[in-house]
């Protein structure tokens, strides 16, 4: 979202998205799942709506899982055929795909019990961002939670985002700039702009919307899953994802 | 606290630290300040309690702002009477000085409306500071607040805390083992131990205890000020301080 023209309605960068573990096996790639899917609690008989749902996979488990109907965007319209072509025929009828820019969809006032986003907000200026929450907060019933996960502001932060190696043998994630709001141009996947903002300004622009906050995980792999993965070492360094769970009271 | 004798009775640490400019000149010397006090509020009439109040600017503070009385507690016999010592006649009878360790420290029940902390529980075991933050929500009244500084998490996590500058040129914060929490060995004033812990478990244990947070600050120098002093850059590159308000509904 904010890039100039649809991202994943770029041929090149399309193509390689799809061969990314979680575009690949939906939930089974995403190593944070687990905790999010904890977060979300049950949602049976629920009304949910999915923002920036991607090729529909939680979508699609939201549904499996026993929600009454699924609302899901995305601003790709590539993207949201090939959900739709992705969803079993018995589905289908739980689950209305839409394509829309989350810079300024309006949303239906008191009608969900769940609204829930992965890794789409840091695509958004800040700007957005906060007129987003207010609409997530109006389209909630009382009682409704949001729960979302962005990359971490440490991980949106740097100028550059790998591990650096110090003089003296130390493995560091080079933090900087993380005071500096705002566009973060990239060279992921040949190319991605992203914006950095704080974690204050998440959790202020929560607040400010009227949400409480119910729960706040910096993700990070775990000491043994590293020491059998020392490729993974990064995720014991700095968190690479920011899973929240607000509610509207 | 948590030291192996009370850090601040140690002679060369007591007179380093009565040099640095939070001790010299209170709340002016500490750039955070004013973020802080406008977190905190009206006290007046209020009952305060003042945890790790080292010399006391901060308890002086509020029995000036109208506070009814203040309890302060220090692990310091030696700051204590350097707190008693530096508070006028007029205020002596308001101001509660206790010498305490803030790790198996006993709260009274519904007293305060106010606890306030400044600079002090990055200096306390991860289980020191969960039964604290029980204690404190139960010594609370209905309504009461929680507002306390620490050192930021970013900040405290890295094994050597200061600016490194990469073969590229960048000056980066060598963020390290943010996911290791615990035990920290620092050179800062001939050498203090801290205990570093994530925002995660900061904020999980507040949540956790019973509190509903209000506001949350990752102080950082302002883009002017860094202009004006150019030796304040990591000032923008890395928060130092976390600023959070909770309350007990």
């Amino acid at each position: 979202m904010a890039q100039e023209t649809p991202l994943y309605d770029r041929p090149d960068f399309f193509d390689a998205y799809l061969t990314l573990p979680r575009q690949q096996k939906g939930h089974d790639g995403a190593p944070e799942w687990p905790t999010l899917r904890e977060m979300i609690g049950a949602i049976n008989n629920q009304e949910v709506l999915d923002l920036g749902c991607g090729l529909g996979w939680y979508s699609r488990h939201a549904v499996e899982s026993g929600a009454s109907t699924v609302d899901a965007s995305d601003i790709s319209s590539k993207m949201i055929q090939r959900a739709k072509d992705m969803t079993p025929e018995g589905l289908q009828s739980r689950i209305n795909y839409d394509v829309s820019d989350l810079n300024d969809l309006v949303l239906k006032t008191s009608t969900y019990d769940l609204v829930y986003s992965s890794l789409t907000f840091h695509y958004l200026p800040n700007e957005s961002f906060t007129r987003l929450l207010k609409e997530i907060y109006t389209s909630l019933k009382p009682g409704g939670r949001f729960v979302f996960s962005v990359e971490h502001p440490i991980y949106t932060s740097p100028s550059n985002p790998s591990l650096e190696k110090l003089a003296d043998g130390r493995e560091v994630w080079p933090l900087n700039n993380y005071a500096e709001e705002g566009l973060r141009e990239t060279n992921w996947l040949g190319g991605v702009k992203k914006y950095h903002r704080t974690v204050t300004t998440y959790l202020k622009g929560l607040m400010d919307a009227g949400f409480v906050i119910r729960d706040f995980v910096e993700w990070m792999a775990k000491r043994e899953d590293v020491e059998k993965n020392p490729q993974w070492i990064a995720e014991r360094h700095r968190p690479m994802f920011l899973l929240v769970k607000v509610e509207k009271l």
